[in-house]
């Protein structure tokens, strides 16, 4: 992120946003939902899933490889679980579709599963969490993508980087979320990595012969590794599984298959599981699991997963972002229609 | 494992663990339910959880940590969620009371949850989850025990061993189902690494101080290490607040602090959520899925998780089991109320 760049407040990241993505065919409910989790993602600091994405999303729409005019429509497919069909769209509007009715059956069921399977997901996974644990409830995400990685043990693409995200609320305070790829390294990572010459650490992954390598570059042309040996890659598989498997989405073998090209989000599954502690009996959840949070920050060394995230969302409103020139006009040029 | 052996059928490791648990106090419902446990653990030939676990059950029974006599019973606590009052016994009864309406509940609403708080776990996880995938559901299990484990970046004990299983149906096969622990290492493995005097690898644990160590002695006196680094971390940390906050369930440090030491099994939560795929619309969810493992088996160096077990219990039913003459020994003197 060297380089000349152009501040821009919150309010200007989801303004360009909504009007590039208008510009590239998206109506306004799913501008608006896109443009919602690019706002919130470098609000969080959280600069990759930020107006980085929005011309990957803008050509995909372009392209038609998405439907900028998708109609999400949330199905009691069961009384535990909604199914969304997606129409094909961007995933943030059928989240948010889905997203009323999975709240409200957690409440009533004590456990409640969103499953999507024809969406284009692009995003972090905790904007579609954080949410939900704002509700009370205790949510887990799992979206697989394209293949990019390899099995543990192996060396052919076979998962996406699979993420999963797990979200707690804490009382009076934002919830705790994580959100983590099950690769060794996210894949933007090692483009970086490759664009700036530097070798990346053993075990990111593979070159095209499965040889163990270093090299970012030839990693790109090979495969990546779960992260943690076979641990991990026992919960890409699992992510695979539940992410694909029970929303009917696109193994992520067939959407890299399947993928157009165009730099914009794949087709990928999305299953979201939602419990309520009280309807568990646990009345005393809150107050026990925020013991447990400062049993954690008793013990230096040890920080929450997202602090870093909420100590942006507290600096941004103020400070704004700073968005590299050559990404601004690449979005002036889409809102001009150039 | 070395020295003289005495040579047990499947049969004799199930009568053994009967007549030492009723020996040590337990009524025939509890005897059996830990006879099963042990005997499927011995039959696929996962050692450390078969009959060498009897003497600390046996203990445990004896000094009433656990109660031998205990009559779970399965509450329903919410539309999707089974609560299982486990009156302080070992988890296996409490398991087997709550599977049934797991599984019925399951089925009728798509997605449910067995949460069990104030059992004592002792045994591997995939007991738990392989009869439900055996039912056509999609299951995944987790437990947490005594603290032994630093989160990511600390040195304190803070979580259990914390593992999670995950069990898919197959066609026409035993089930895909793996069980790991959240730490880099099983206790048993860094202690049988200390007894026998050698070092282990770097990131299994580090000593009192926090430093850094390869020595499992010194690791025993200290803290065990989540696998794969933070990521891992998030996961050991996922684990503790499903397992103990989702069922009332001692924490990780409540456990070890109350912890009786009599080398039996500790109190733990233990949370299981089991999804069934045709209610959330997938029919072709077994064919789909089988296809994945194909992929996966096409990649040389790919095994599925558990071929190793399933391999033993097509041989052990034959050839029975090796079990070390001084565990022999100390089983029947058990037996005999020596």
């Amino acid at each position: 992120m060297a380089g000349e760049t152009v501040r821009c407040t919150l309010d200007d990241i989801r303004r360009l946003s909504v009007e590039a993505l208008t510009a590239s065919g998206a109506d306004r409910p799913n501008a608006d939902a896109v443009a919602e989790v690019i706002h919130n993602a470098d609000r969080d600091g959280c600069q990759s899933h930020g107006i980085f994405r929005l011309p990957g999303y803008c050509s995909s729409l372009k392209a038609g490889d998405a439907n900028g005019k998708a109609a999400p429509r949330a199905i009691n497919q069961a009384p535990g679980v909604v199914r969304v069909e997606a129409d094909r769209g961007l995933a943030p509007l059928a989240v948010k579709v889905g997203r009323p009715p999975l709240i409200e059956k957690a409440h009533a069921q004590g456990i409640a599963a969103l499953a999507i399977g024809d969406s284009a997901h692009f995003a972090a996974l905790w904007p579609d969490t954080e949410p939900l644990a704002e509700a009370g409830l205790v949510a887990m995400s799992f979206v697989n993508s394209r293949a990019f990685v390899a099995p543990a043990g192996g060396k052919r693409r076979l998962f996406g980087t699979n993420p999963m995200s797990f979200a707690v609320p804490r009382p009076g305070r934002a919830p705790m979320v994580w959100d983590q790829a099950s690769s060794a390294a996210a894949r933007g990572e090692i483009m970086i990595a490759a664009r700036d010459g530097h070798s990346v650490p053993e075990g990111w992954g593979l070159g095209p012969e499965g040889e163990a390598t270093t090299d970012p570059a030839t990693i790109l042309k090979g495969v990546q590794l779960p992260f943690g040996g076979y641990k991990g890659g026992a919960i890409a598989m699992m992510v695979e599984i539940l992410a694909a498997g029970l929303t009917g989405g696109d193994t992520s073998l067939e959407a890299e298959t399947g993928y157009a090209g165009h730099g914009g989000p794949s087709p990928a599954g999305h299953l979201i599981i939602a419990m309520d502690p009280k309807r568990f009996g646990q009345d005393r959840f809150l107050e026990r699991i925020e013991g447990l949070f400062q049993e954690m920050l008793a013990d230096e060394g040890v920080r929450l997963p997202g602090d870093r995230r909420l100590a942006n969302r507290a600096r941004t409103p103020k400070d704004g972002v700073a968005v590299p020139k050559p990404l601004y006009d690449q979005v002036r040029a889409i809102i001009d229609g150039a």
